[in-house]
């Protein structure tokens, strides 16, 4: 990490060491939304912002984010998660309570296409990404140089559908040894196992170069010149084991015309993967997303 | 109202008896939230969708928009609506409580292009703008054919400068008449006087034909083809006493380039128009707009 | 055929009674363009908008759109036609030469949703549409108010798979007898036999509401919904007898979240088709649009 | 220029040696396409794609952009300029035939802010803008790091309103001598003085922070946000002697709301500026460009 990006980031902690995130998801029913914010009240917490959305009143499920401040709350973050586990355990609520200034440590895949991951580090340069990113992985070398100029540890390690499993158990003991929260995928061009996703499950994300579920799988570029659309796409989503099928985080799309050959599909295409991703990859970090049945709550 | 669209409105009243609808606004301090949380769960009501923006928090303005569900609602309105005072009292609220079966009464006003009118009376017909059309007032004989096929009433008042004070004295005594909540200028091009304006404060919904603050005033898009832009907007605001300055509910844009001319751009612009201000009338209707300080919070 | 409409149709025909059009496509080789210049330049017209486009330069199909002015072109236009011909042979040209002010005539089809058919008679209405609605045709009695106002005939022909031979011939022979040159398919939930399909070969346009290849078929809002994308959309194309796969002519999308049900797709949804299939519809009247390989190229 | 960067040009430039352009303005008149095209096909000359814009048939000025392909056309290039002579003579032309082999020869000038130079520099190692970056220039020191990583020169010169006329000769004078043909600013902030315009008339881009005409002059975001928009967009134009009045090239937009404050303007900007400034810097590139009684055509 260099001085500049290190200032950045020091100074958001620094801001932030009082500000907390309560992400809860639970079956509805009358009072949750007084019980949490009597808590927060209770716990002299200020609520700043909150969402929530319910599947379908009284029967369905029940999602809130809240973003609140308290004073010292770094140092009772830990009593207020016990106290909150009653409230949790009288709505049987999955919930997550974090101190906004504790940032994810992030992993970035990449192979031999290097314009999201630029776009991410140049994001999380500007103050725009705020994650600790803790290594890039490659099975190419392309990407060392860009990373490695941002102080960066680049690890190579070549992949194909022989090794994939002792490729992946280095990965995984990598991602183990930094502790790593959050994994992207910045155009990695290979098959993750099932056991590589279970080991990191709603923590991987894809970006795919198509307007999902036009153009599942190999190629989507060339198989939309040939369709002749009028508009490509990317598709950032969480990684399962279903290929490109796992819980959409964010799309776009661009225009194109009659004009436009493979390759500039691609180029056009670069411009958008880059925008979704970096978008998607943010709303995680700022524990902004719920899953729930292969489907994303974006708050 | 032809028959079709009065079923889809009893319908509606039908269906939302029981649905409610709370806008608040006031300074911001900790317990807001679980006050009002608290009160509704205390009357047995369901919060199915909140929202909320504090401007500074702890020294700025809060608001919070509730849609709750609550059994006999419609009977026990006015007994919430008491009860509420005293929570209101304590946090220094303005707000409003409502039930969304209530639907407000709104009148349009139109000149002599019909574009958004047919616009909104269709999105209306289809059910999707949920209003009782009370009237529509024109200065001009264009839009009457198509306002009676709705079997909605017409008045033609012709205006200008000269008349202006007998003519929205015309239209006041209508709008009072017809008890209006709600007056949608749908391309009127007569300037309404401060009088006007201050007897329906943050009711009059305009729709200026350009991307404000460009091209305030008249002829937009012909000092936009004049100037050589690539974009064309509109923007849909609250009527205030300065002219295109009050707040902005909504805008859009749409792409142009060197070989539209000005007829071209007005008819590129019709189509931003129709959208823009259906968008601002619904978001209106549904009570998710609140004016601050010349700004539009729209939840 | 109201009298407002019959004026503004009068008008185009009278201003563009001297403004010609020239559609070529033929294998590609040096000399095409200045061969197609000299002659309409000998035969006194002048050139006002040309595009044009190779698919691999010298090797592959070369596509041109002209639009002209001469004096007195109708009188002339069968002798220019005539004389073009040699042009055409030398290079194996297809090509349609026609004067703007020949409308073409339509037939609109719909079923029981009306929001298309509202947004092309509306359009036409305004003069942004130049064409000749020659009739309207219907498997539901829901359109004849509309249609009915307009002062066009509308057809009433109920339809299922059991009749689907019977009805076609009906309608076939309504086409012939309306002499048609353009089928726009406004919501018209049917599908169309192979036979009819191949009486009027790139001359049906249809509106699916997807971004297709995406949801082909049956309910895409609902499996739009079930997948959790983020974005909506509508394709118009011109109809083939593969379902869905005709050749893409226009597409837009609108974003949707996780608070839009089924019904909320549909009604974002009926926006996005009314304006994707008005431009396409727009588009084909204008002679803009070649079909090759499956794919438009949309001058 | 690194290596691969060198290598990108170096290909492109050898596909593209017999490809050429011609850029024509004239007063419009019969005959133009004929003449132009018998010249290219005399002298052995492919047209690959042509677009052709007439501000008013027979009376007004007619555009003309034509890509064409011809063998050896670097060797004979002189010969078809000088014999081009007689044709642009006998319709007055403002003229301009090139060969896509010669690319321009650009500067960049930059202060504080680097989004957008860091984003011209990856297009342009990514192959997607086919220019010659000669130098950058800055008035601070923050750009120097990331232009050096691609082995390009860069100028520190410190600029203020004092010593503007000293500053601008320095600069001219590395202009000069770097044989610059564009001059593209990413973010300079400091105003050029009439000398300095006219030095380069059309030949320097801007990129302004907002969607002109709304915010012209200094702090647009801020302005943007005190007004309260629905959208901030950004605008590339041509530098003339009116600040922010030059002819524009290209506008984009995106969306924001009331949670958005000025520094969330900046971030969202900042993303518009970069896709912005690089479309208009590609169009200036490809000769796409004709600046017409301040505005442009973009073919």
């Amino acid at each position: 990490m260099n001085s500049y990006t290190q200032q950045f980031i020091e100074e958001f902690k620094q801001e932030n060491q009082n500000q907390g995130r309560l992400l809860i998801s639970c079956p509805d029913q009358p009072g949750i939304v007084a019980s949490v914010s009597n808590f927060l009240y209770e716990h002299d917490a200020n609520i700043i912002e909150s969402s929530q959305y319910t599947t379908d009143p009284d029967k369905g499920t029940f999602f809130m984010r809240i973003e609140f401040r308290a004073d010292h709350l770094k140092a009772k973050e830990t009593h207020i998660s016990e106290a909150f586990k009653e409230v949790a355990r009288k709505f049987s609520m999955k919930w997550k309570l974090s101190c906004v200034c504790d940032l994810k440590k992030t992993a970035i895949f990449v192979s031999k296409e290097l314009h999201c991951l630029r776009e991410l580090l140049w994001e999380w340069q500007s103050g725009d990404l705020m994650t600790d990113i803790a290594l890039v992985i490659s099975n190419h070398e392309e990407g060392r140089e860009i990373v490695e100029s941002f102080n960066l540890p680049f690890y190579y390690i070549p992949a194909n559908k022989e090794i994939r499993k002792e490729v992946e158990q280095q990965q995984l003991d990598l991602l183990d040894q930094y502790d790593v929260d959050l994994i992207i995928l910045a155009r990695y061009m290979q098959i993750l196992t099932p056991d590589f996703v279970a080991a990191h499950p709603h923590r991987i994300i894809n970006i795919h170069h198509s307007f999902l579920p036009a153009f599942v799988g190999a190629s989507p570029h060339k198989r939309a010149y040939e369709r002749g659309v009028k508009l490509i796409g990317a598709t950032s989503h969480y990684v399962t084991n279903d290929l490109d099928e796992g819980p959409i985080i964010e799309q776009d799309i661009m225009r194109v015309d009659h004009r436009d050959h493979v390759t500039d599909l691609k180029k056009i295409g670069r411009s958008i993967e880059r925008s979704v991703l970096a978008r998607a990859m943010k709303w995680d970090l700022e524990d902004r997303i719920i899953v729930h049945e292969n489907k994303t709550i974006v708050f």
